[in-house]
């Protein structure tokens, strides 16, 4: 089949946070996707809907089988079955198990700059952030062993947040850091919860490595979270899958669900998860080549229009990390600027924290007209700053 | 338009958590309908699907005019839009709100028999239950006025979760009675927590009255909790609204709920809310014909049939209360018989508490076919265990 990556929904004027602009503003925030999902999830969902009684739902063995069926498929790792629990999402997961598996104080920790939402589910719930900032040595980022070994070890380090793989940076991790990440929670009682809602979006290169793939006995410790949520633009299906092969640890991830009110699938929760994950390969396939697409178009267009501002990102997500050090230090100001004189919205890297005052993130998950048309106002909001920071 | 109360959509190999039965059995327990939802949402459904993209959303104000155009219709109080905070259910709410508002080791009070979550909500979550309970009369239920303010009074009891229509007894508690209740709350420094989920489900007679119409200052001190949810057969549409008219308190309610990661709307959430709530006056009014057809047959049936049990339910819900004191004081006992020897699957009344062990809650929202078949089994059910009984 033929898939569509040419034409944006007009999602202006509904209920989306991303199209909830100005006329005229271009949103490249807020991580979903300006593509249709693949219609073999459409169709799904259609058909539930055909079914018109929206009772009491429960996971049963399609689901799970679809979910460990895609794992082996995709990423050469099959997940059993009775390791996994539904979830409405991997963000109320990550919220929940903070609070089911750390205390009050303990320390939570992660790796700056990450994904700007964790912050939120450790202080809300009362924790700290603890972060091992990943080392940038301005071409890419690494972890700085001795530091992570260090903050683990402390007693009140209880649990890890772990971007696998990384967002804003787009890193893939290899299988041996995953390994040995694991292996130094494992070591020193800290569990570690892999967010993989970026996993099945690996652009080019070697695949990512499921945290629940790796050897004992660190697997004793770790939980990873999926979703086609990212994958295939489903972010309101409030769908996503728990996977924790540890039966000890299991039990108390579902015993918090479930109290949280977070572990019910919604009526097309099920349906449209298995139509993604049994029919949703080639979609999948087409999206990344349209990715690989407006990744290369926007990288030699800031190597050749934007000469102060370089190019960071790995080989996943869906979103650029852009070094613009040479520009501010203060990346907040600069994308208010923009958005102002351009109408182009972008994601401060600021609020990722660690070195994120130094970058910007731009969504490319859109059809290439919309690329370019970013591209431009990304140069001109540039171009204007500079000019104005001189005035 | 004429709608169908007459075919029940086949939902056995499904994910239905009421379906999930073996082959002949009838379930008549769990609280949805056997009636598919009203055509105005799932065309609303439909529509939404077809715009493909599904990231993240927000209810806007169509959403909140929706709740209270409805309100104000049906119920003759219009919320302010201002009051109200979309929520993924009732249920995922009180839990919440039971986090938020109330302490660890805190008495909440309920008045037994009561719907049985309200248990996990406050169990899980390591308050206590208190209960001030319902007084049966062997005709009706009342409130033992002196009895609940007492426990209103103590200093551990800092918050009520009032059942508003009441679940299982289907009472429609008077305005005046609501008010009583606020009052007591209020003076005593109780935040009163209304579920009335069933609130669009009185069935006759006097209408139910919101908590958040009552009279300052004890308006200060409530939370209405209301959901498209009964009434529409949408359980797994997974959409709710809170009504919290005090500005303090909705704001705590609020932090709380987005914490627990209980705010967000799925992709039909919003859409099909707006259908129900303009759409669904005439397919309620429908709805409510035909659960007053299946109420005069069950009754006049176990009268005519059934002589040692007798029908108690008031005038709301679709849940049948039925004294069966006549034949054992362990309804639990009873239930299991009955679906051994008959496949009719009926709650056992001892899981809501109280005097519950003396009743059966019987779901009668379901075409009048399967209540007649049901009724069937209940008498020869019945029959069979008095029998059984003295054998």
């Amino acid at each position: 089949m033929q898939y569509d990556f040419v034409n944006a929904p007009d999602r202006t004027h509904t209920d989306s946070v991303k199209w909830d602009v100005k006329p005229g503003e271009l949103p490249m925030w807020i991580a979903d996707m300006d593509f249709k999902t693949a219609p073999e999830i459409t169709a799904a969902m259609k058909e539930k809907i055909a079914l018109g009684a929206f009772g009491y739902e429960f996971p049963k063995d399609d689901y799970f089988n679809a979910v460990a069926d895609w794992y082996e498929t995709e990423h050469n790792h099959r997940p059993k079955n009775e390791w996994m629990i539904f979830t409405t999402g991997v963000v109320p997961a990550i919220s929940s198990i903070v609070r089911r598996i750390s205390h009050i104080g303990d320390n939570v920790l992660v790796q700056e700059p990450v994904y700007n939402i964790f912050y939120n589910s450790i202080l809300n719930n009362g924790r700290h952030v603890l972060s091992g900032d990943l080392q940038f040595d301005g071409e890419k980022y690494a972890v700085d062993w001795q530091d992570l070994e260090q903050k683990l070890a402390e007693p009140l380090t209880t649990l890890m947040i772990f971007c696998n793989p990384h967002n804003p940076v787009g890193k893939v991790w290899t299988a041996e850091e995953v390994q040995r990440i694991a292996d130094l929670c494992h070591k020193h009682h800290v569990t570690l919860l892999s967010d993989e809602i970026h996993g099945d979006l690996v652009r080019k290169g070697p695949d990512y490595t499921p945290a629940f793939s790796v050897e004992v006995p660190a697997k004793q410790s770790v939980i990873s979270l999926v979703s086609p949520s990212k994958t295939f633009n489903v972010a309101a299906l409030h769908a996503a899958t728990a996977i924790v092969p540890d039966e000890n640890l299991r039990e108390m991830v579902s015993r918090g669900l479930n109290s949280d009110e977070v572990a019910e699938p919604n009526l097309l929760a099920i349906p449209a998860t298995i139509a993604a994950y049994e029919q949703g390969h080639d979609w999948l396939k087409g999206l990344k080549a349209q990715l690989n697409d407006n990744f290369d178009y926007a990288a030699e267009f800031i190597q050749a229009k934007i000469p102060t501002a370089k190019v960071i990102s790995g080989t996943a997500t869906y979103l650029m990390w852009i070094d613009v050090h040479e520009i501010t230090d203060n990346s907040e100001k600069l994308v208010n600027f923009i958005r102002e004189e351009t109408g182009l919205i972008v994601s401060a890297g600021s609020i990722y924290r660690g070195d994120g005052h130094d970058f910007i993130r731009i969504n490319l998950a859109c059809p290439l007209e919309m690329v370019k048309d970013g591209m431009d106002r990304l140069a001109t909001g540039i171009s204007k700053y500079s000019k104005w920071l001189y005035m």
